[in-house]
């Protein structure tokens, strides 16, 4: 079995300078969206959003907090960041972050290109860190550079898939509710212990709900809650919800959210988001391949090979290259057909690096080059490896991850060497993309 | 961040040839089962486990059912047979699958050699197939080949890191108490919607666990609570101890479990269990490498290479081989010094064969050949190369996935080239088997 794309569309948006250039990923939801467009102008100064990211992540067993845990080397909360930052209408960004972590913070917000971000300094448990929030987006504070929302959500820092369409769900329905949260139906079976860790009583499952991120509240409802609140619900509640019912006598709107909506927790939670964001930017491979002028050229079988052993395969001559950078493919085979020398490679290269593309997600660029054994000399053939890796080193610098592939073929028996490094370029291909298709063994 | 090795010892091992050979990750959890040990031998036929397999994975959203998912090619449930075959004190393993998944859960039993197992049929419902299972255990069913045991565990077919020390745990607290089962804290607030999908009350979520798998009975305990039980609790219940506390009157034990037994539920679970399985696998790399008669031979160079750059690198040269695949070792680099043919390989591809070791788990083999750039001709390597190639292709119908990696070097450029084509291997290695690592971009 091969498993389809996860629940989501393509990956999440990159940030500030390709935000508005959505690709065919944007058209599935415009529907659910132009409803709230329309909305949008009356929205724009209205919602806000609070990120608690204090926790030490003691349950992922590891020293880094879990926000911080680099997932392609990039952190956790890098992602979801750029989750929230993507949808226009969330105005401010407020991330509670410790002291101890404050620099950290601010180096992944430069690093990243973050915008529309504020920090402000974590409580020792999450409802504290949530009220220092709000504190900084409320209008009595001094020197507050940030106005009040009319609604604001709260999500978690280690949930980086969440996507638009549930944010909006909440936002709207916090309107019109007061208060609403994301739920998903329990897993496992929910007990009571009693004081000699033996079964009291269970639950009936289908009466319950998990509650999830991201929740939203008329910001009054919520940040009164947290200004009556006792010092026991600060220290040990877990819920806002809760805190909305008992203290503004708001029942929350429940609304279902999609299994991506997950808490990063353990340690397996994430490898399973670093296999679901390389399964998302693998999605694509364009083809960079310019010859018009020699219809027999090799070049042509490579081409035929990939578009039937991979999917969402683009082939280009290079013309609308651009557009396809924009459109986020984050893949490319770049034959150099016309030259031997790296110039198609190159161009590519700076038309990647000049987009920003490669400062969210790393590129992966595999130069192929081919050489007739009969005609070319070994040395020279020798000389190109040692030249593509001086260019992969300087790529990497850059988030690039440049391959060469030299087929270097004997003109007798051309059509099986071809197909045996083609292959190779396929499994080389899929090792470096693919979270999780193994393509070595069905070859 | 590089993660450590996931909570678990080497992966579980493999099932009917293998058994009983452990290695060095056996010695951790001796003390734990030494206790057990002294009692083996009465509780030698008392021992039987259930496994309810006739889910339809509806919320993985693939067509096939979660626990006849592949990871690495084998179907999940063939992990979770694996994990409690390997319990020599569990004597009879009962697993119920639908009539029309019969045929492909006896191929897997065949395919992967497991033993001990008896299938029946399941039931539409989850009580249902368990209660199956129990009743081919029970004395009164005519014709039955199976003897009632003393204690009967109940499993999930879709949790594959069950631990022998946690089985263990459940079985002792069952002969103690009647019941037991595993938990683990809740990672969500656990919450109550009202009939208009409006919060009605939130758990307080440190009074609670979710309840996992295994769980243990004394098998008259839940037979009897399965005899008299109702078409509602057959038809909506999800909790054996609920069952064991309404109709047998037992109030379960309740173990602390590891973040390990964590249920395989969706798409992204498999992604994480097929990580941990891979890193697991990958712990240990034996290079088989005879350079003592050439003490100067460029091998030691890439064997000094690989120690520096890969964890638990053995490197021996032949003799103490087949205790190295004993002990369960998945991944080989073989290089030929001695002679320019395929000789070590082939020898190195027989004893693996012979071993059954790739029965369970694919094993990679890397054959490294050295040729010297300026007294082998270019035509003998081409015909290396495609030899490798044919090699390659049957060693993988036996599950081996053999590469070939040809050192040609320059003489004079030698420092360079080994440099250059060792950093390759590794990361062919790394990449072919690290679930989590990338050392493309490190390097």
């Amino acid at each position: 079995m091969e498993l389809g794309p996860p629940g989501g569309s393509g990956p999440a948006e990159p940030g500030p300078r390709l935000r508005g250039l959505r690709g065919a990923d944007a058209a599935a939801s415009a529907s659910s969206l132009s409803r709230f467009g329309a909305e949008a102008g009356c929205r724009a100064s209205a919602v806000a959003a609070v990120l608690p990211a204090g926790g030490s992540g003691e349950r992922m067993g590891v020293p880094t907090p879990k926000q911080f845990c680099p997932i392609l080397e990039r952190p956790l909360i890098s992602y979801t960041l750029q989750a929230l930052e993507r949808v226009s209408w969330i105005k401010d960004i407020i991330v509670a972050v410790t002291r101890e972590n404050m620099e950290t913070m601010k180096g992944i917000i430069q690093r990243y290109q973050h915008k529309r971000i504020s920090l402000v300094e974590a409580g020792v448990t999450r409802h504290r860190s949530i009220f220092n929030g709000l504190k900084a987006l409320a209008e009595d504070q001094p020197n507050c550079r940030l106005s009040k929302p009319e609604v604001v959500i709260i999500h978690d820092a280690v949930r980086p898939f969440v996507e638009e369409d549930v944010l909006l769900k909440v936002v709207t329905a916090a309107q019109e509710h007061g208060a609403s949260g994301a739920i998903r139906p329990l897993v496992s079976t929910v007990i009571s212990p009693s004081a000699d860790s033996c079964l009291d009583h269970s639950l009936e499952r289908a009466r319950y709900r998990a509650s999830e991120m991201p929740q939203a509240f008329l910001f009054d409802v919520i940040y009164d809650a947290y200004q009556q609140c006792s010092d026991y619900d600060l220290e040990f509640g877990t819920e806002c919800l809760h805190l909305a019912l008992k203290y503004s006598h708001i029942k929350a709107k429940l609304v279902e959210g999609s299994p991506d909506l997950w808490k990063v927790t353990y340690k397996r939670d994430l490898y399973a988001a670093e296999s679901i964001i390389k399964e998302r930017i693998s999605q694509k491979v364009c083809v960079v391949m310019d010859t018009k002028e020699d219809e027999e050229h090799v070049g042509h079988c490579l081409e035929e090979m990939l578009k039937t052993e991979l999917n969402h395969v683009k082939v280009t001559s290079g013309q609308d290259l651009q557009q396809i950078i924009l459109e986020q493919c984050y893949n490319f085979v770049c034959v150099n057909v016309m030259t031997s020398d790296f110039e198609e490679t190159q161009r590519l290269l700076n038309m990647v690096e000049e987009s920003n593309l490669s400062i969210l997600y790393p590129v992966v660029v595999i130069s192929v080059h081919f050489l007739d054994y009969e005609s070319v000399p070994l040395g020279q053939k020798m000389e190109k490896v040692m030249q593509i890796r001086e260019f992969a080193k300087e790529a990497k610098k850059r988030n690039i991850l440049l391959s060469g592939l030299l087929i270097y073929f004997p003109q007798r028996a051309f059509n099986s060497t071809m197909c045996y490094f083609v292959r190779s370029l396929i499994i080389k291909l899929r090792e470096r993309l693919g979270g999780k298709k193994d393509v070595d063994r069905h070859g």
